[in-house]
């Protein structure tokens, strides 16, 4: 099972694609989509849904893993990130992936054990588990990577 | 100028198709994209994205004018209709239409005159403005042709 892990933003979307290997994951690629913040925000929404597209053509993932949004935030941000979330999914569903959805506490809980661990002991399991030389950045590039994870751990 | 007016919504999404004419508008079409709740939500935001490329595809509208979020309601509500209307202004970007935004207020205030106008009263005004036979039902319909009339009032 080769699975995409998203997580969402209008500014910077970050992906991961992984795969289950054994009892372990093998790492297939990952980074970030990111719009140019001078652009309209439908322009920004359409090259989201490009990029995406594109990735999933290229990398041809079975299911993607996206993050649920948990706002008690801005409710425009909320709203912004909602458009976003609704353009990485409906490109996955027309491609034929199957969605799942995870809250950042169902993530951290897989990947660390606990659901109240930071960023940075994500950050450091992550780095731990696939072997990597150094740790992934932006933030939103781990978050990707660790939902990818969740979902491995959770269709095992 | 062909405009494409949408009403956004999970369960029910209105749309109507109007021409400018002179001085008035010509109504091409109207109605409503509705989905099955029985359904997941990711299975509705493709339902979504289908039908409304193929009104577009169909109708070859120029521009969309879409109704912008109000929310001082429900965040949980706020979020998924932001997650249809990522979805259908996606669609309206890749087909190489322009996209426009107006709040409730600005459409009250361009159908009616007045932007604190009961729906009563944006109904009865579309009925006339158009002569059409009958008022537009449900709701989400009748917003649909009002956001349009906006627009094109706007773009003059």
């Amino acid at each position: 099972m080769r699975v995409l892990g998203i997580d969402p933003g209008t500014a910077i979307t970050g992906f991961s694609v992984l795969e289950k290997k054994g009892q372990g994951y093998e790492v297939i690629t990952y980074g970030q989509i990111t719009t140019d913040n001078k652009k309209s925000k439908n322009q920004r929404l359409l090259e989201i849904f490009q990029n995406i597209s594109y990735l999933i053509e290229k990398y041809q993932p079975d299911e993607m893993a996206i993050e649920k949004l948990f706002f008690n935030k801005n409710i425009t941000t909320a709203m912004s990130v909602s458009e976003a979330r609704g353009v990485l999914i409906v490109s996955a569903m027309k491609n034929g992936l199957k969605v799942a959805e995870y809250t950042p506490l169902q993530v951290k809980q897989s990947v660390t054990g606990y659901g109240r661990a930071s960023k940075k002991d994500v950050q450091h399991w992550i780095v731990n588990i696939l072997n990597l030389e150094e740790t992934p950045k932006p933030d939103d590039v781990a978050d990707a990577i660790a939902i990818a994870i969740c979902h491995i751990n959770a269709c095992g």
